[in-house]
């Protein structure tokens, strides 16, 4: 098999991390299967991932490892990693313990355009798992 | 509101792209929530995947805008579009005509990370939905 074709048939993870050495990260909730957000990991970042079995980011704000709820408390466990077929890009499904949005949403995606509009979006409905005035102001 | 707050609880699509134009979209099957794809949009292919209905990307190898389906009938008709927090990166919902994978699978994420191991990957089971010899050799 030639390179690429191990990247796309094989079975060894060989991921291909971009010019800044990250790759895009969707996390989705085990049980329900819906998006809870997008994070981005880079080489430390996924192995820490796969070897504590906690979802671990790297902040590009921050620019430094980002183990999720390292501050909140809502850790994610994973239960299964995904990889696509040219392994940039991570699949993450997790167990999410509280909320996975720093907004107190269950999930980052709260919102969707509505529809027969381009521009106006509308709330899903969901329900704030926690106050992120209280949360932050400890 | 300030431009944050605007941007996390307001109502209008105000997509803010990376240094590059671009922002990520997670494209999963409206019927079965599964991930099919994760593909980048710029805002013109933003604007037509809204307009048109059909899922538009713009590809980073080819560097131009990319009709999912355009050359291989595998259009991806768009049911419901999510937008996250910091409006940086979108969910789309498709009905998937055919496959998403240009290597036949349906989704793109048709291996994970076999349970106990750190870097081994085994196939989900998905069957192939087309031969991609035969579709890329016309």
């Amino acid at each position: 098999m030639g390179a690429d074709s191990q990247v796309e048939s094989g079975l060894k993870l060989m991921p291909k991390f971009d010019v800044n050495g990250l790759l895009p990260c969707v996390t989705i909730d085990a049980a329900t299967q819906r998006v809870l957000m997008v994070g981005y990991m880079n080489e430390e970042a996924l192995r820490l991932t796969i070897s504590t079995k906690r979802a671990t980011y790297f902040t590009r704000s921050r620019k430094k490892i980002w183990v999720k709820g390292e501050s909140s408390g809502h850790f994610q466990e994973v239960v299964e990693l995904l990889v696509d077929c040219d392994q940039d890009c991570i699949v993450l499904k997790v167990n999410q313990l509280g909320a996975a949005c720093h907004t107190g949403f269950p999930s980052c995606f709260y919102r969707r355009l509505k529809p027969g509009t381009e521009e106006e979006l509308e709330f899903l409905g969901d329900e704030k798992q926690f106050d992120p005035a209280k949360v932050y102001s400890v």
